[in-house]
């Protein structure tokens, strides 16, 4: 192992982290599907699932410590190897809100659907394209891939803004139903934090290709 | 500065994290008193500081590619460069959430008081000994202190189903409370999400130190 050339453990890191993305999109994926079908089978296999994620995340970190230490890679390769421990991080952290989602789900499934489930799964599938789409501009150092993940992120605030407008006048009509429209506005932030964290993939690519430091500020709350 | 030796460079590093920490602590702490004291203008001030954190983050980063470059650190030097970074991230996520709860109370000044704040301040103050605490634990090696630290989540945990609780049955009881009381839910969760921050960073600790994985799971929401 420690005589692989440095560009094949390049290769094999960014291959992994491919895999733990779409590990991780999988998640939400299903994680919607659960909410969407009530169904709370699937949500305790999305949550029993996400040790599956961290275990890579684990073991992304030893690949990159154990290259840092056995190639001692200098400048744009160096900044590759630390840019890929940040975005297994932010990975795992997605697979967790996946998690969260369904914890959210199976409590729901306990009492009679509120109302349709539209705008928070068109949120979440949202969610999952920036997490896909930032994940290929790294593999890819496609910065200006990762700028369009980016410019996303408007159409999600204003998708969480929709939902809790419509869920704050639920409540407000009728206080059977703020437990529920609790929960829901609860996945809604959930889903949201995805996007921010794919948000902060892309924003990770960018300065790697380009150098430049992009901040995006977190949306305000609907009146 | 290539020259400096690289126990320098490490001390010097476990300094500026002590200064961002410091710097991310005081945030939260004006923030409590902005939303206590019902001061906008203090949140504002809190507000426009964050970028001095962001910016601290930056220099961090650039600090431990240099370093990683220039000496080439091995095992356990190496381990410390690679955990300072992820450390930097979470701090600078923590001054993030200060921000957050900034956001809020601005929106919540526009009202009258719901009712006196007592439990979130508690929670809020709370969660800045664990982000202290957490980052002394880093400095001096210390994993039981950083084991201290998860154990404190618990504590957090349960003032955040109180706060819930609490907040829940106002919006029961009377609809007109509604607005607000999402508002300080909002406030509790960025709080709570801030004490799961300084455990991410005891959990890199303990794992620093003792080589041991421990992850912390999210709380359940108040039924």
């Amino acid at each position: 192992m420690s005589h692989r050339h440095l560009d094949e453990e390049l290769a094999e890191l960014k291959t992994k982290l491919v895999h733990m993305a779409s590990l991780a999109e999988d998640q939400i994926d299903k994680a919607l599907a659960a909410l969407v079908k009530r169904d709370s089978a699937l949500a305790y296999r999305v949550i029993e699932r996400d040790h599956e994620v961290n275990a890579l995340d684990v073991e992304i970190d030893e690949d990159c410590i154990r290259l840092l230490a056995l190639h001692q890679p200098a400048a744009r390769d160096l900044r590759l190897v630390t840019t890929g421990m940040k975005i297994s991080t932010e990975l795992e952290r997605i697979s967790d809100l996946a998690e969260n989602v369904c914890e959210r789900t199976i409590e729901l499934n306990e009492e009679p659907q509120l109302k349709p489930y539209i705008d928070i799964p068109r949120m979440g599938n949202l969610a999952r394209i920036m997490v896909k789409e930032s994940i290929d501009a790294f593999v890819k150092d496609d910065s200006a891939l990762a700028r369009k993940v980016l410019a996303h992120d408007d159409l999600v605030d204003e998708l969480m803004e929709q939902i809790f407008r419509e869920l704050l006048s639920f409540m407000i009509e009728d206080p059977h139903t703020i437990s529920r429209a609790i929960r829901l506005s609860f996945i809604a932030k959930y889903i949201e934090r995805v996007a921010d964290h794919a948000t902060n993939i892309a924003e990770l690519v960018v300065y790697l290709v380009e150098g430049k430091i992009i901040r995006h500020t977190s949306p305000p709350v609907s009146s």
